[in-house]
C-alpha cells in the first residue's frame, strides 16, 4: 500500500516535473519570442524615424526622394538580410573562417529561431539606413540601391558576426595571464554606429558636396543650406528617440533569464539619461555661442548620446550614463566640426552622430562601465589591467571595424564613381530629384488651394475689420455709415449664400452693392466680396476655382 | 513514520501542484492578456496610418475632412463593436443561427476576455477605414457616421463569425471523404481586407468619380488628381508597415501554447518579405514603364504584400513569401488598372491594394502555404484532394465575402442615395470640404509668415549677396565701395537692433540711408531694409507686421 | 530502500520547488519588467504626441519653439526625476514626515526596480508637459526651463507621494467606524492631469493672453488666433490616444498577479470607450451650436474622456465608461467656457482638458465605480456610508492636488515675473519666437521650390489645355492649328529635354518660337516656356535657379 502511495507520488511528481519543464520551455522560447518580436516591432518603426529626420533636413525638392530612399531600406535590408546577412551574421560556420564569417543558412535554410532573426534584420536596416543622411540630395539612385543591399546583406553582418556570434574574433577577444578580454558592445555603438558613421563620411567625401554648401571664390552660393521643414525633422527625433529604448533595452535578446528585466529596464533608463546629458550639453554649449537654442542640432546631440548609450548602458550605473552623455555631445560637436573643417558635406550630421557617438561610447564604456578604469581608481581591489586591456581591445575593434566598413565601402563606391553613376547632374541636383527622378513632386501646386478663401478670411475679425476699413476709405463713408453693411456683409459671408447664385440677383443686395464707388482697380467686381478679394490679393495659395 | 514522511511529501505535492497550476494559469491568462493588448495597441495606430496616407493623398482644401473621418473610425467602431459588433461576432449563438451569427454578449453584458475583445475591436475599426480611402474628397459626412456603424456593427462582425469564431460556417467547412476542408485566413486577407476592398469599389462606383477625375469631352479638367502631401502619405505607409507587423502576428491571439511565439515571428517576419517582395516587383516594373521611382505607388504594392501576408504568413515558409509578395504586387497593379479602366475613382487605390492583396492572399496560401499545391507537385505523399479542395473552398469563402459586402453596403448606399445625402454639393466639392463642412482649414492663411523674413534671409549669404549686388547697381557704387555700409548693414541684420527702434533715430545710420539715390519703386523707403525688402518681393510669406 | 525512495523523492521535489520558485520570480521579476518597460515606451512616445499637437495649435512663427519645449520635457524630466523626483515620490522616508515626501533614492542611490523608475519618469514627463499647452507663443525659454525642472522634480513627485506611495496620506485616506476609505485614482486624473490642469489655468492667467487675443476696444486684433496645422494637430492627437491605452493600461504596475492580464485590457477598453463617447458627445453638441463637424475640439473632448477614464478605468463597466465619457465631453466645454469667459487665453484648452477631464474623472469613478454610488442606490447591500465618504474624500484630495500645485507655481511664476523673464517682449511675440530665439524657422523659405515647376504644371493636362489656350489667343492660332506645336510642346515638357542645352539652339525650335507674335508681356522670352512661366506667375514657391 506503501508503495502504491509512493508510485502515485512518483508519478505525480514526474507528471510534474514534465509539466514545469514545459511551462519554463514556453517561458524560454514564446515570452522571449514576444520579447524580441515587440522590441524588433518599435525598432522596425526607427525607419520611419529616420525618414523624417532625413526628410525635415532636405529642402522640399527632394523630399519625396529621401523618403523612398528611407522606405525602401527596409525593404531591401529585409530581402538582403533574409538572403545572404544572416548567414553571413549568424550562420554556423567551421575551420579558419568561422571567427570571421559565417557560411551556412543562406535565404533562412535550417534557421528555426524566427524571433532572432526579426531582431537582427531591424538592426542590419537601422544601420544601412544612416548613409542616405550623409548623401542626400544628390546620390543616384541606382547607387542608393546597390549600397543598400551591400551594406544590409555584406558589409554590417560580417561585423556583426566579429563582434557579436559566438565565433566571432572580436567576441572572443584574447586571453594575457589570467585575464580574458572581449569586445564589449551591448547594442552596437560599434558595430551598427561607427560601422554606418565611418561608411557615412566616406560617401560624403566621395560623391562630394552639394552644390551651394561650400562655394569656391567667385561662385555664388550660401554656406547653409537649410531643411525644408523643422517639424518633420522633430518628429523624426522624437520617434528615434523612442525607438532608441527599444533598441538598447531589446537587445538583452531575451527577457526570461534571471535578472534580466532590470538589465533591461536599466539599458533603457540609463538610453534615456544619456540621450538627456548629450542633447542638455549641447544645447547650452550651443546656446551661449550662438545666443540661439537650437532644436535640431539639439536633436542629433540626444541621438549622439543615445549612440553612445549603446555600448554599455546594461552594465553602467546612472551616474555614469550623465558622463558617457556628455562626452558624447561633446564628441559630436567635435567630429561634426572636423566633417565642416575638412569641407565634406553631410547634410545629416551622420558622421558627427553615429561615428562620434559610437566611437566615444565604445571607450567610454571601459572607463565608467562595472569595474571599468574609473572605479579601479577608487578601489583597488578591481585589477586595472583588465580595464586597461579592455581599453586597448575596444580601441583595436574600432579601428578594425573603421577599417573594414571604409575598406569595402571604398571599392563599392569607387566602382559606382567609375561606371558615373554615384551622382545625380547638376541640373537635377539644382532643380531637385523629386520631380525629375520620381516624378512626384512631395507638394504638388496643383494641390493646394480652396475656395472658401474669402470666407475664411473674412471669419477673422482682423481682416474684415480691414476690409471694412478699406471699403470705408474707397467709398468715403465712415465706419459707422457702414454699419447696416456690416450686417449684410455678414450674410454674404454665410457659405449657404453663395450656395444660392440667385442671391446675388436680390435688388437689395444689388443696391447695396452699387452704393460702392467704382475702383479702377477692380474690373468691375464692385462687392464686398471684390473688396476683399483685392485686399487678399497678396494671398499665397492658388484658388483651385 | 513513514506514513508522516508521505504524508508530508504529499502535502508539498499537493502545494506545489496548485502553485504550478497558478503559474500556468497566469502564464496563459495574463501573458496571453499582454501579448493580445500590446499587439491591439500598436495595431490601434495603424488608424493614424491610414488617417495620413489618406490625408496625404488628398488635396489641401478637404484634409481635415478625412483625418476627422480617420480619427472617429477608431471612435465610432469602438462603441459599435461594443454595442453590436462583438455579440455578433463572438457572442454564443445556438440553432441554426449558430453558423451564421453570434447572438449573445450585446453591450459585453456577460462578456469577460476583455483582451480579445480589444484585439477584435482594433480589427474592426481597421475593416471600416479602408473605405473611407475610396470615397474621398466627396462623401457626405453623414454617410460616413452611417457606413462606419454599420460596417463596424454588423458587416465586418458577421463575416468574423463565419470565418473567425469556432461556429462559424466557413471556419467549420465541409467534410469529404477523409478530407476535412476548413477556411485559412490567419490574419484577415478575406475577412477585414477582401471585405474592406470590395465595399471600397462599390462605394466609389454609386458615389460616382471627384470632379475633374475622368472629364469628358469638351469638360475641363485633368484626368489625374494629386494627392498634396508626399510626406504625410509616407508617414501613413511608415506606420501601416509596423502596424501590419502587428497585426499579422498578433494573430495568433495567444503566445503561451508550446511554439507559438516562434509562430508569431514567423508571422512578422514574413510580412515584412511579402511586403518587400510586392514593393520592389511594382517599384520596378513601374520604372520600366515610366522611367520614374514612385513612392505613392510602392507603398501602395507594399501594403498589397502585406495585405495578401495575411491569409497565411503563419504557414508560410520564407520562400513563399516571395511568391506571395510578388503576386500581391502584380495583383495590385491588375485590380487598380481594372479600377482605372472601368472609370471608377478610387483615390487611394482602396480595391487594388485590399481586394487585390486580400484576394491573392486567399489563394495563395493555397499553393504555397504549408502542404499547399505547390508541395503536392514536388512531394506525392501529400494528398493534392486535400490541397485543391482547399482551394475550392476559399474560393468559395472568397465569394461569399464578396457578395455578402457587396449586398449589405448596396443596400446602405442605396438608402443614402435615396435619402440624398451621399454625396457633396458640387460647389463644397470643388471648393473644399474643411472650411464649408468642418469649419477649420488644414492650413489656416492667417496662421502663417513671421516678421523676421528678411533678417532670415539676409542671414542667408546668397541673399545677401544678391541683395548687395541690387543695392550697388542702383546706387551705382562698386562692391569695394559699399564696404563700409556692409558693416552697417551687418548691424542691421540684428535682429537686436530692431529691438530698439531709437536706433532708426541715429543720425548717422540716417546720413548712410540718404546717400542712396531715391528709387521710385521703394515708396520712400530708402534704407537697405527697403531694398532687402523689394528683393524679397517673390516671398511667398505673408508678413503678420 | 523504500528510504532511498523517499529520500530521491525528496531531493525530486526540493528540485522542483526551487525551479519553480526560480521561475515564479522571473515571472514576477521579469515579465512584470517587460510590461512596465514597454507600456513606459509608449508613454514616452506621448511626448511626441503633445508636441504635434501643440505645434499645430501655434501659428508657423512659432512651431520650433513649442516643439523644442515638448522635446526638451522629456530631457528635462529625465534628468530631475532621477535626481530628485523619484526620491520624493518613492524613496522611502521615515516618521511625521513620511506621509508627506519621501526622503531618500536621490540620484536612484539604492534604489533597484529601474523598471519602475522608468514607467514613473515616462509619467512625470507627461504632468510636466501640459504645461507648454497653456503658455505657448509667449513664454520665455528660461521660465519654460525653470517651470520643467520644478514640476518634474518637486511639484508632481509630492502628489504621487501622496496619492500613490504606500505612505501618502492621500492614499491611505481614514478610518470611520468600520469604514476605510482611500484615495482611488488608478492612472492619475487627480495626481497628473488635475495637477497639470491646475497649473495650467495659473500660468496662462500670470503671463497674459497672446497679443490679439482678447483685444480691448480700439485694439486691432482677432478673438481668434489660429494653429497653423491641422494635419499636426490631428498626428498628435493620434499618438496621444494611442499613449493613453498604455498609460491606463500600464498602471496596474505589473503582469503577474492572478487576474491582472484582464483588469489591464479592461481599463483600455475603457480608455478607448471613455474617450469615444467624450468626443462623439461633444463633437454632436458642437455641431448642433455651430453646424460645423470641427476636428480640433474633438480631439481635445476625445483627450478630456480618456483623461476622465484614468481615475477608475480598472473598476469601471464598460457602462460606467459611457457616463465618465459623455461628463468629461461636458466637463471640457465647461471648463473651456469658464477659461474663455475669465479671458485667460489657453491656446490648447490644457484647462479643459486635464483640470476639466480630471477633476470630472475623480469624482465620476464614486458615483459608476464599482460599488459606487449608483450601485447603491438599485443594491441596497451595499453600504452608502462607504461611497459617500469616498466621494467627500476624493473631493479633499482633488482640493489639495489643486492647492498644492497652484500654490507652488505660484510662488514659481511669481519669482520669474519679478525677474521680468516670464514673457517675451512684444515685439519678438508680434514676429515670432522660432527665429529670434531659435535662430530656426520652422519652414525656411530658402528651403522650398523647385526648378520643375512647369515642367510639373504642364504634365497636367488641365494646366497643359489652359497654357495652349492662351498661347493660341496670343498668337491668334486656333486650337487646330497649333495642333503641330502641341506635338513639339511636349518634347519641351520632357525634363531630359532640358538637360541638353543644345536643343534650345535647334533651328527648326527656333522657328518654330519665332512663329509667335511678340508679346509685350513676356520680356523676350518667346517659347512656350516662357508663355508658360507668365501663365504660372500666380505660382507661390520661389524657383531656386
Amino acid at each position: 500500500m506503501s508503495a502504491d502511495v509512493i508510485d502515485n507520488l512518483t508519478a505525480t511528481l514526474d507528471a510534474l516535473t514534465k509539466q514545469l519543464d514545459g511551462l519554463q520551455e514556453v517561458q524560454r522560447e514564446n515570452y522571449d519570442a514576444f520579447y524580441q518580436c515587440s522590441m524588433a516591432l518599435i525598432i522596425f518603426l526607427m525607419q520611419c524615424g529616420f525618414a523624417f529626420l532625413e526628410a525635415g533636413a532636405v529642402r522640399s525638392k527632394n523630399c519625396t526622394n529621401i523618403l523612398l530612399k528611407n522606405l525602401l531600406e527596409s525593404l531591401i535590408a529585409g530581402i538582403g538580410y533574409w538572403s545572404v546577412g544572416w548567414a553571413i551574421a549568424y550562420g554556423p560556420s567551421y575551420g579558419w573562417i568561422s571567427p570571421i564569417f559565417g557560411g551556412s543558412q543562406f535565404f533562412l535554410y535550417g534557421m528555426t529561431d524566427y524571433a532572432k532573426f526579426f531582431f537582427q534584420y531591424v538592426f542590419a536596416a537601422t544601420a544601412s539606413t544612416i548613409i542616405s543622411g550623409a548623401v542626400a540630395e544628390r546620390v543616384e539612385f541606382i547607387t542608393f540601391i546597390v549600397y543598400s543591399v551591400v551594406i544590409s546583406s555584406i558589409i554590417y553582418p560580417v561585423l556583426t558576426h566579429w563582434g557579436w556570434s559566438s565565433d566571432g574574433w572580436m567576441k572572443n577577444g584574447f586571453q594575457f595571464d589570467d585575464i580574458s578580454v572581449g569586445y564589449i558592445d551591448f547594442a552596437g555603438s560599434g558595430v551598427v554606429h561607427l560601422c554606418g558613421g565611418s561608411i557615412s563620411i566616406l560617401a560624403a567625401w566621395m560623391i562630394g558636396p552639394r552644390i551651394g554648401r561650400y562655394p569656391k571664390h567667385g561662385e555664388s552660393g550660401t554656406g547653409e543650406i537649410k531643411g525644408h521643414s523643422v517639424p518633420f525633422a522633430a518628429l523624426g527625433g522624437f520617434i528615434l528617440m523612442f525607438g532608441f529604448l527599444a533598441f538598447n533595452g531589446g537587445s538583452t535578446g531575451e527577457i526570461s533569464s534571471p535578472g534580466v528585466g532590470q538589465v533591461a529596464a536599466l539599458a533603457m533608463v540609463n538610453t534615456v539619461l544619456c540621450g538627456a546629458w548629450a542633447a542638455l550639453a549641447y544645447m547650452f554649449i550651443h546656446y551661449l555661442r550662438s545666443g540661439k537654442w537650437t532644436i535640431l542640432l539639439t536633436i542629433n546631440a540626444c541621438l549622439a548620446g543615445q549612440v553612445a548609450a549603446c555600448a554599455g548602458c546594461n552594465v553602467m550605473h546612472s551616474w555614469a550614463a550623465a558622463i558617457t552623455g556628455i562626452g558624447a555631445g561633446l564628441s559630436y560637436l567635435f567630429f561634426a566640426w572636423v566633417c565642416a573643417r575638412l569641407k565634406i558635406d553631410d547634410p545629416l550630421d551622420a558622421f558627427g552622430v553615429h561615428f562620434g557617438g559610437g566611437f566615444w561610447g565604445l571607450i567610454s564604456v571601459c572607463f565608467v562601465g562595472d569595474k571599468g578604469i574609473l572605479y579601479g581608481i577608487f578601489d583597488h581591489s578591481i585589477d586595472m589591467r583588465q580595464a586597461g586591456l579592455q581599453l586597448v581591445w575596444q580601441l583595436i575593434c574600432a579601428l578594425a571595424i573603421i577599417l573594414w566598413s571604409v575598406g569595402a565601402a571604398f571599392i563599392m563606391f569607387l566602382i559606382m564613381k567609375k561606371l558615373k553613376v554615384l551622382r545625380v547632374s547638376p541640373e537635377v541636383e539644382v532643380k531637385g530629384l523629386d520631380i525629375y527622378k520620381h516624378g512626384e513632386a512631395a507638394y504638388p501646386l496643383t494641390a493646394y488651394g480652396h475656395g472658401w478663401d474669402e470666407i475664411e478670411n473674412v471669419k477673422d475679425p482682423t481682416v474684415r475689420e480691414i476690409a471694412l476699413r478699406k471699403i470705408s476709405q474707397r467709398v468715403d463713408l465712415s465706419l459707422e455709415e457702414l454699419a447696416p453693411v456690416v450686417k449684410k456683409y455678414s450674410a454674404y459671408t454665410n457659405p449657404k449664400f453663395y450656395e444660392h447664385p440667385e442671391h446675388f440677383q436680390n435688388a437689395e443686395v444689388k443696391e447695396e452693392i452699387l452704393k460702392y464707388k467704382p475702383d479702377p482697380t477692380t474690373n468691375g467686381d464692385h462687392t464686398p466680396r471684390g473688396a476683399i478679394r483685392r485686399i487678399n490679393n497678396s494671398s499665397v495659395v492658388p484658388v483651385n476655382e
